[in-house]
């Protein structure tokens, strides 16, 4: 049976800020770094092991994934890295905090964005300080200037089907190092979760989840790491 | 011109100890962590930038190469990871200190071992302490027991020329952090070093290494960065 992990990235400088934070590159906090190191250790500690590692190009996935392969004694394994597995793109959002968001957009359509399925905040200007237009990580990819939950579907799914269901076919077992919204995206498929749920559903930093996959790719089962 | 730097791993805490290392996957110390970040702060000060990393499957190289492209806001780049950049494998003589060697096998003979192009340390016994063969990162991997530097040559240069002289005849900037004796097998390629020259190179942990090479992926120019 297929078995795959995921990981949300731990506290982030700008979790803690409480800021949108998308795809802006932010580092981990000493307790983010912790998380990491922990969800490590656990997963050693259960008899967990990986053939190929995934993750976004964002810094604070990859340190978790190194942190927490590190702990494993497996900072060998084969990791890629692909925007596709990115934050949700927060848009015009993207630097500000919760009380600048309501006082610039009112609390309730802050509230429309943070749990609508399918309304993407407003666009990312450009120029704007957030902007990552230029950065050379993103050279050739025509990346989003805002996206809903959906939008970040439309794009992690083509790239799980594409590149990481196939290893798993291939008998690999993966761990994916991600972010809230793409892991959302994942666990909507795999666990067929309702458009109306699924932006309700938290996903807790640095709790690995395990999901035991039925050959057609979806769960069979699915449990937090700590609840065992 | 294609751009190629090589980084030999920060010190680790065999090196400090003094004792062969070889395969036997040993951790950074602190002093080791400084370096690999300071290279990577020299490298991007000095308007370096990569396209593809490469590295071995030992820690000390892989973190040296992490802290490095952390420090240059570069974690994101695609990094492979392979055997073949590994340190020599030092067969018998792994684990021991120099104090220990020339005990059990004499200074003259451990300075052969040491020096001599083509001559192999005695190899390492099956089941010994420091024995890898049943290390799941070498699963199907036919590993030496010993290994002169003209063996690590024979196995560093295929993986060379079939995979990394592709990606600087594309045009990519690349750089490989990896260990003594795997970077002088390039050395010795690449700026066309004799035999009886190479075993005495000495490669200092932690300073890049800038090749500017020709079409025919050879020195042009060679310089350590910090002598700029």
């Amino acid at each position: 049976m297929p078995t795959l992990v995921l990981i949300r990235h731990g506290q982030s400088e700008w979790n803690l800020q409480n800021r949108f934070t998308g795809w802006w590159d932010v580092n981990l906090t000493e307790k983010g770094v912790e998380e990491a190191i922990q969800a490590g250790e656990m997963l050693a500690e259960k008899g967990y092991d990986f053939d190929q590692c995934y993750t976004s190009v964002q810094t604070r996935a990859i340190k978790t994934l190194d942190l927490a392969l590190e702990a494993m004694g497996r900072l060998w394994l084969p990791v890629e890295k692909d925007w596709r597995l990115n934050e949700r793109h927060y848009g015009g959002l993207t630097g500000l905090n919760k009380a600048e968001t309501a006082e610039k957009h009112g609390d309730e359509q802050v509230h429309i964005w943070r749990r609508s399925f399918d309304t993407p905040p407003p666009p990312q200007e450009e120029g704007d300080k957030y902007d990552l237009r230029q950065d050379r990580r993103y050279a050739g990819i025509d990346i989003p200037n805002t996206e809903s939950l959906k939008d970040t579907i439309a794009r992690v799914l083509p790239y799980w089907q594409g590149t990481i269901v196939p290893d798993l076919k291939a008998g690999k077992r993966v761990v994916i190092s991600a972010h809230g919204n793409s892991l959302r995206a994942l666990v909507k498929h795999l666990s067929n979760i309702p458009d109306d749920e699924i932006t309700g559903l938290e996903i807790p930093t640095g709790k690995p989840i395990v999901y035991e996959l039925d050959d057609d790719m979806r769960e069979q089962e699915r449990f937090y790491l700590h609840e065992r």
